[in-house]
């Protein structure tokens, strides 16, 4: 098991990564002293896979236990699942002392936060995420947010966890499609801040897909870490150090955006993203033309899409672009100089951006 | 005008406290740098009375104003509205740089902090709060919050604005109960750590009720300055040191709760847990009898109660006591050890509390 600091003074936390620690998740809660009754926020998919054991562990350690499900799906990021949750909880917390575990994805990790955040003006919570992209990004750093029909994480807190519990052995349970989801962060982290993972990623693909336990456990801890760090220098993402994470995901939110947030998953935008930022950092003569190939062979080598199908709209990724809510008005990216480095550049020529955006876009992708 | 730090590290804060402050708003929030485009969230009452020489400032300092209202009452802290005005924010928040300020008593305050709170994780705020009960307490501090049907204050958040503007002016256009009502939190502040400012108040009541410029300047800026020096010591209500301000609160929410938050005010419900509380001291040896009788003699002095209304059942305010949250199982007193000093006394004996809570019922009040 590695274990990973997150540093942020009084909010500091742990990350554990590791086989086996759902097992042990009631033990580890316990010693935190955060309270004596969880309230689990899951899914029925994952409560169908881990509401057994994560209930022993934590009868074991004396914690009493009730899960609450919301739908497996965005659609649990709204105001209506919310109130929901808050009422069951509020009628629940008579004479408890209660805390909330998020047990799944980024979905229920954000809703799972979002109430933690707010229930009483803020109430100790742990993550357990289920996923790989949930492991290696969302249950870290403390974003917590819901969806309104006018866009996605428009309403939600900066509100850290007191303990994230990666058990690696849960992503066994994963469809191959979200391993390679969560694949594009890891990738992301390596080419924003770690050549030695980049290369990792490149020599072991095969051993990860086949979700081989020290593998996972290396691009898990790794990539925790690398956020954690990025986390720790930018709590409150003010500081254009937390901006880095946004490399491949400014293009990427507007192709999910263009597409409807349907036509690709997270993974697969922020695959496109990566492809097309390096593209223009190399046309930019930022990135060097084969480093940009070794970034897309790498986005390519997982089963990840490098290109824009044909079926969407150009133009309106361009202009879902320009409405980014991180852009704020100006025309700004994330743009890698080498394999573990980035640099946020202004003010990339139109002309750039529509001429990298046309070559990528692939009538057969 | 008096300038008094909140000192709470990154998230530190002025409060300004004079006459015709409200005219200068514009330029004062123009300074912070912390948005062009304010929206002003009020209620109708208010924005009848302020609405104008608010916008004329935002206007001279270039600053545009949306004004949003929400219903001037209790109702107004419903997740109903909250969510109305982030739905109305985010379509109006389109190639702006917005900032919020809310514009009038305690529960515009909490509604509009705790919108600045959630939307996109965070937005800038600022408080002009325009009565004394606002002014002197819940302008000051971050707390936030909204209603559930099964309690008050159950959703929220600790979230700081970036300013308070108190202009003492617009405690002119207040009745004579709603200035009583912030005389109470005034009292409190008084008994629990400030001798000067009770024996202030045991002089100049009657200067105090004829809205003096000068007696309303002393009592603001005193006050915001006991608030914000515990504020600073104990910003996210861990420590005790903010449960000071709780003195006759636990005991006055009680009564407002057995009185189906409609007999009483928030101030005389106050002053009636000010009055009993100090009658427990006293019973219990920690207070001097002379001291407890000029603490209700100063209540009284301010036409505020010190005793319960016969038509509410004793029980009933026994029962509520024991299910109020800032309890947690056990039963917990802030009580006064002279004027000016209060402590934290745990497990005080329930035939005290009942001899106590019978004496203060009066049939006659």
């Amino acid at each position: 098991m590695k274990t990973i600091k997150v540093r942020l003074k009084d909010r500091s936390y742990n990350i554990l990564v590791g086989k086996d620690l759902i097992a042990s998740c009631g033990r580890r809660l316990k010693g935190l002293d955060i309270g004596r009754d969880a309230i689990v926020i899951t899914n029925n998919r994952v409560a169908g896979l881990f509401r057994r054991p994560v209930l022993r562990s934590l009868k074991s350690a004396c914690l009493t236990a009730l899960f609450l499900t919301v739908p497996d799906s965005e659609k649990a990021k709204s105001i209506r699942i919310v109130t929901g949750l808050i009422d069951r909880i509020s009628r629940y917390d008579v004479g408890r002392r209660i805390f909330i575990i998020a047990l799944g994805g980024g979905v229920v990790g954000d809703v799972a936060g979002f109430v933690s955040a707010t229930y009483k003006r803020g109430i100790p919570y742990a993550q357990i995420p289920t996923t790989l992209l949930a492991q290696v990004d969302s249950a870290i750093g403390g974003k917590t947010a819901i969806d309104l029909p006018v866009a996605k994480n428009m309403v939600g807190a900066f509100y850290q966890p007191r303990l994230v519990i990666s058990d690696i052995r849960a992503l066994k349970t994963l469809p191959a499609d979200q391993i390679r989801s969560g694949i594009a962060e890891v990738i992301k982290y390596g080419v924003i801040k770690d050549g030695v993972l980049f290369e990792y990623l490149e020599k072991n693909a095969g051993k990860i897909m086949a979700l081989d336990d020290a593998s996972l456990e290396f691009i898990v801890s790794r990539s925790s870490a690398i956020k954690a760090g990025i986390v720790s220098k930018d709590e409150f993402d003010r500081k254009d150090v937390r901006a880095a994470l946004n490399f491949g995901h400014t293009l990427g939110h507007a192709v999910e955006t263009a597409s409807g947030y349907s036509g690709y998953s997270h993974g697969q935008a922020v695959a496109i993203g990566m492809a097309i930022a390096s593209k223009i950092s190399s046309r930019l003569g930022i990135l060097p033309g084969r480093e940009a190939a070794r970034i897309i062979s790498l986005i390519e080598r997982f089963g990840l899409p490098s290109s824009i199908r044909k079926n969407l709209d150009f133009s309106d990724i361009y202009n879902a672009h320009q409405h980014d809510k991180k852009f704020a008005g100006t025309n700004r990216f994330v743009l890698p100089s080498r394999i573990g480095h980035v640099r946020i550049v202004e003010g990339v020529p139109d002309n750039v951006i529509r001429k990298v955006l046309k070559e990528s876009t692939s009538p057969s992708n």
